[in-house]
């Protein structure tokens, strides 16, 4: 008997959800990824911050299928995709498939500025969140060691660009970091004095929760320290640097939570996309003209009944990847196709900061502890695998408990070679600490 | 009251030990490192093998000293050191001392074949062991892509050089991941066919340990799949290959535990160095003609009252630190100097696998799980921080219990800027997948 071959690109949450729907289906699944995790992207924000570690809100795509007899995993990088031959290319190799699923998310959008990137990284990938928190850390150490105070309060002024979930979340826990779990680290620096500006181009943070949250969503950050500038937007992103209109505010970490693009797997499918970047499906998901290839999550145009534009979230993905295996499933049983994809909105959370959050669900808003009681719980249930609901539950109550933040590692790529041996490991990202001799009046023992 | 100025260079066990004795004298303590963390070096094998996270073995080395208020930490790269004038110059400005001590460890050694360290890296701070497990989990991922058994087999062969603890703790740990931990993950690959090799120049492994003792290491670690040659010379390592005579053996990672070297320390202060690159010290520990500066911990030539050398390990580190905090706590009550330093050398430790280790105390022989459980004790006993111990212990209680090992993360070094965009972060570091096609012999659904 000839097995349909479902090859499914992309292991996050719409990906990963597609190949466990049809575990039990009389198909090959076939998954393909360039990393070998899939990545919890919803507390990235807390690896970027110190509280937790890569492999908390990390699991190996092969441990979550290994189960999962019909499923194989393959770590490659997807360089073309054959329509006619029914080919996806990727650096180790050809593969066939006869239904295919693409399923490859979002990057970083930087509108046309994309020279902004390397001052300003984003946060999709653990490598994004272990970067971010090295340059945090390392801002606070340039600033122990700088001589003058405005050089000082510059390096530890930190910008985060775009008040959705994403900026709302690090803002307030990069003001928390420095209030609380800095406070005792440094003896010419007081982390308290830090700077947190969140930038946001709109009238408001957090514009897809109701006006009553987000201006609560503002008050709680100032109220924190975190200095919320709306309507205000950023116009040039230099090092270390940002520029407000004529205004350079100078910075010693900036992150980018101001917008995402589809991934590039339009431009393999040569298929119509918005201004996004996203793919333009049908309303079965499938791409125009193509049945046999659908496209899911983050990486698919897709409307809600009232025409809304289904948000680019977990949830809506996981319905898409589960929508799509039904779809295939019908097909295998010769049934008929089932109706439309229709987009369930579950709600809306966001987190502030310790003891803090907001939640809109249909009818209940939440605010204030109770929401941030609820935001834990939900985040710990949709976590990966028991091993990873205890390890984070039990950082989150050591932290709550003890106000610190244990993976404050500043890690650096390996330099392997014979040139590496000598050197350092470190190496401040910025010329500006020049050198200086301490006053030498002390005499010996 | 003009106050001594002690500087310690180096985080690692000799100078964090020297910081905390000097904790309630009338001095002022700057500790410096390159690194923001201190590495609890005896469990990076660990990392390294996907047990633990980088975080549950390394500190930053502001939080241990954060509640020291005679201590401050610079995070600064020493690039020379002025015995004259008294200065420490680093890459953050020169620092004036009035007692030196250099803590700086030791790194590994290539005896005179350094451009081995790419090919084999060795495994002394957190970037050594990613990479490591980076390598180790990417050689089964390329496995998993390739067409033939022999290319297959071949990426699945690691070789480990080098039969001291470290060594027998790697090859231990790698036969146990691919036995158990990845025992379902692939579907070409059979994981439980990868071969381990543990390669000795010695007669046996672990010399520093009884005979009875490296004969049962030796068949526990037959029993458990790993391959160890004993009077055998490695001759050349290369690009996926290590060279055993005239003999070339393909291997997908090469790991170093075969020898290390000071650091250079000894070159900042014009000493007189050992072959190994160590300084050769005092009875006190300073520095010959430089009783302002000590060196201690793997950086020191120090031998024990028999004449022996005092190995090159945590507690001997420790307690040189001690002693050098005395001495200077006796210089500054203007009491008599301390008798020369006297190492006590409590034991020796390595463990094997799950259940399986070896302990050598001065009258107490234990092998196998009795030992096993010692060896875990002591390791959570000296971790720093109660949340480490809690971390470390669940991790291994849980991966015990599950024979799982949750922390497979290949990550890279983060790309940041346009060009990573659209690239991808997972690159086989070999050639050596090339493309293949499936057989196309199934039709569509």
């Amino acid at each position: 008997m000839t097995v349909c071959r479902v090859m499914i690109i992309g292991g996050g949450f719409g990906g990963l959800e597609t190949a466990k729907a049809l575990a039990r289906e009389p198909v090959d699944v076939t998954l393909i990824d360039r990393q070998n995790h899939h990545c919890f992207q919803p507390l990235l924000y807390q690896v970027a911050t110190a509280t937790l570690s890569p492999a908390d809100v990390a699991w190996p795509i092969r441990g979550i299928l290994s189960r999962q007899a019909n499923a194989r995993v393959l770590i490659a990088n997807v360089e073309a995709v054959d329509t006619e031959q029914r080919l996806v290319r990727t650096d180790g190799g050809d593969y066939a498939y006869d239904q295919l699923v693409v399923a490859t998310g979002a990057t970083h959008a930087y509108f046309g500025n994309e020279e902004w990137a390397r001052h300003a990284p984003g946060l999709k990938r653990i490598e994004d969140a272990t970067e971010i928190r090295r340059r945090v850390l390392s801002a606070f150490e340039r600033a122990e060691l700088a001589d003058d105070a405005a050089h000082r309060d510059a390096l530890t002024t930190f910008i985060v660009v775009g008040g959705g979930p994403t900026g709302v979340e690090m803002a307030g826990a990069m003001a928390d970091m420095a209030r609380e779990a800095l406070s005792n680290d440094f003896r010419n620096v007081d982390p308290a004095r830090a700077r947190v500006l969140l930038v946001e181009a709109g009238p408001r943070v957090l514009a897809a929760f109701p006006e009553a949250l987000s201006a609560y969503t503002h008050d709680a950050l100032a109220r924190r320290g975190v200095e919320v500038l709306t309507d205000t937007t950023v116009t040039d992103i230099g090092h270390d640097t940002v520029s407000i209109g004529e205004k350079k505010i100078p910075a010693g970490a900036v992150v980018w939570a101001a917008g995402v693009a589809a991934s590039s797997a339009g431009n393999w499918l040569g298929a119509d996309c918005d201004r996004a970047g996203r793919v333009k499906v049908l309303p079965d998901l499938a791409v125009p003209g193509r049945p046999d290839i659908f496209v899911i999550g983050d990486t698919a145009a897709v409307a809600d009944e009232t025409g809304t534009p289904v948000p680019g979230i977990a949830p809506a993905a996981k319905q898409m990847g589960r929508y799509v295996a039904s779809v295939i499933k019908a097909r295998l049983a010769h049934e008929p196709a089932p109706a439309a994809f229709r987009y369930r909105h579950h709600g809306d959370l966001a987190t502030i900061d310790r003891g803090a959050a907001v939640v809109k669900l249909s009818r209940l808003t939440l605010k204030g502890f109770p929401a941030w009681a609820f935001w834990g719980i939900a985040h710990i249930y949709f976590l990966i695998g028991m091993r990873n609901r205890i390890a984070v539950a039990f950082s989150w109550l050591w932290d709550y408990v003890t106000f610190g933040r244990r993976a404050r590692l500043i890690t650096q790529p390996a330099m392997l070679g014979p040139d590496a041996m000598g050197t350092s490991p470190f190496r401040p990202p910025s010329p500006t600490c020049g050198p200086r001799a301490q006053a030498s009046n002390h005499p010996a023992v």
